[in-house]
């Protein structure tokens, strides 16, 4: 069976998870603030619907690594949705944060709510993962339900550390390429790890085996990154299409920028002399390009894709055991846009 | 054994754990953050000490009650310690929400750090609630640990729609009586009920008598709130003191205002007809007085009180059983400020 039937399979069942959790009026009483999350989830309002939900990236990772572990993938529903749930209580904080307008396209809650209720609602959002959680000690067993605890923990953890570095850097002058890899290790691989651990951990797996898992996922969310940030400043969207999507417009202190810097090149001086405008972009691109840093990049990438399949086959040895983990890689890891 | 002699030790002991879970860098990686954390908690920073730490009366809520229930105080610690990680998270975002610029006298998270990292910061001790509730598997059984989780789940979800509730309220002007009371069980309450839940659950006791515990810990708290309110208007502070201190100059829809409100005499008029300055506030509290609302929230807190400890006294029968609970109750129940 190909990646997308096993998706076409899961998908429903995980959105139909989601909603028994956060539509249930047992969990959240009041209908307003019912609407408001099922809002940000995309079920609701204007824009709602698939585009507005999101890949479900997250929760589908959780159950292909409990299936990959040998479990009926079904049993790993309640932490499918506790990361999802999670993931998106950090989206609603985020965009207060960042200051962002727009969500997949659609208004961010804080625009629509107000800041005061957008702040709650993440922290509903929070509180709903942990009860999302709690249904594995069911499914599975109290020891993994423990367990789970103690790893989505580690990850909310992981993932507020990585929010704390992303706020201080964007005040900071002085950020450094070694400084990189921590954020990002917090703010978009430890979900991903947690995800990978979750779902072995759910099928039972042995420690070895679920830290073998999580190694995946870390290594799986890094090596995204770097191609997200690749994407940023030489993906068809940053070069050609609307300039305001590059990287560089937003002065984001991506991988290939931070190596830029360090270069200390004809990009860093360009960089230090103040905004980017649209129309400096493809300029910019290519002093970064001959500075090396598209290759360090790449190359970033291409070595943590690796260790992220290594981590993998030690996980589940033999050849194809895991095909819709690694049809899953290559899909996150091989897109253009 | 007073129960001061008791406090004497339990809150040494709480803060001990507080820090272990907190000021731990396997926790909490970066400096920075730990130091954001610690002032809040007021161990750290301009102003830091007793004062600053306020009085720890969940954690010693907790505690209390689990010895009331027959155990060990010592073994609940981890609960404690979850329940003040918890209400710290939520003073840190409430700051935020109703734009305070002091707690305790200090400058708040959001005015030293900024609005990002507060909500940030806020994040990070909810994180810590659930972690430090996790030795519980090991001081007590793994049973007591997944329920002191799902315990705990509840609380946060209730203190979060009350949360909703409070800022809903804020904008809304056709606030009823009716209305109070949900607001004040999710803001307060279910705190306190979760604390007393806690305590039993940690001293393995039955799910009768933990529900016994709950209530007694839900009514202490409405008693509390409602004696809060009075104390609002009444106080010496509200009344004779500073006169920012009365709530009848914030305008806060408390218990007594909105019986006033649904009186639709005297003082409901004098309130709709516009602001409330310092020298109003005698005028209108005699005014509240005459409509009976001061013997009606003196009223509402005595049942409330009576509620409490007849819950207290089939949670643990026998004369001076819970003789430190009936005092903290005295104590709590009886203050003039």
């Amino acid at each position: 069976m190909p990646l997308q039937s096993a998706l076409d399979e899961m998908l429903p069942a995980i959105e139909a998870e989601l909603k028994a959790v956060v539509l249930s009026p047992q969990n959240v009483a009041y209908p307003e603030l019912r609407r408001m999350l099922a809002y940000h989830l995309g079920w609701e309002g204007e824009g709602a619907g698939p585009e507005a939900q999101g890949k479900r990236i997250r929760p589908a990772l959780v159950l292909l690594c409990a299936q990959a572990a040998g479990q009926d993938w079904r049993r790993a529903l309640p932490a499918a949705v506790a990361v999802e749930l999670l993931h998106n209580f950090s989206l609603i904080h985020d965009d207060i944060q960042d200051h962002s307008e727009l969500r997949r396209g659609r208004p961010t809650v804080w625009v629509k709510w107000g800041l005061a209720q957008a702040i709650n609602a993440g922290d509903v959002l929070f509180s709903l993962a942990f009860l999302a959680l709690h249904r594995l000690a069911e499914t599975v067993s109290a020891q993994a339900g423990l367990q789970a605890y103690a790893c989505l923990q580690r990850v909310c953890l992981r993932l507020t550390e990585g929010q704390y570095l992303d706020l201080d850097y964007e005040t900071r002058p002085d950020v450094s390429l070694a400084d990189y890899w921590p954020m990002i290790e917090g703010k978009t691989s430890a979900l991903l790890g947690g995800c990978a651990e979750l779902g072995a951990l759910a099928a039972g797996a042995s420690a070895k085996v679920r830290e073998d898992f999580r190694e995946y996922g870390i290594k799986l969310g890094l090596a995204y990154q770097a191609l997200d940030d690749w994407l940023g400043i030489w993906g068809d969207a940053a070069l050609t299409g609307k300039s305001t999507e590059s990287d560089l417009v937003s002065k984001k202190k991506s991988l290939p920028v931070l190596y830029g810097l360090e270069k200390d090149a004809e990009f860093a001086r360009r960089w230090q002399a103040g905004p980017v405008q649209a129309g400096d972009v493809s300029v910019l691109a290519e002093m970064l390009k001959k500075d090396g840093a598209e290759a360090f990049t790449l190359e970033q990438a291409a070595r943590l894709t690796g260790e992220s399949q290594a981590a993998l086959q030690r996980a589940v040895p033999g050849a194809g055991a895991a095909a819709h983990l690694q049809e899953l890689t290559a899909l996150l890891l091989g897109r253009k846009s």
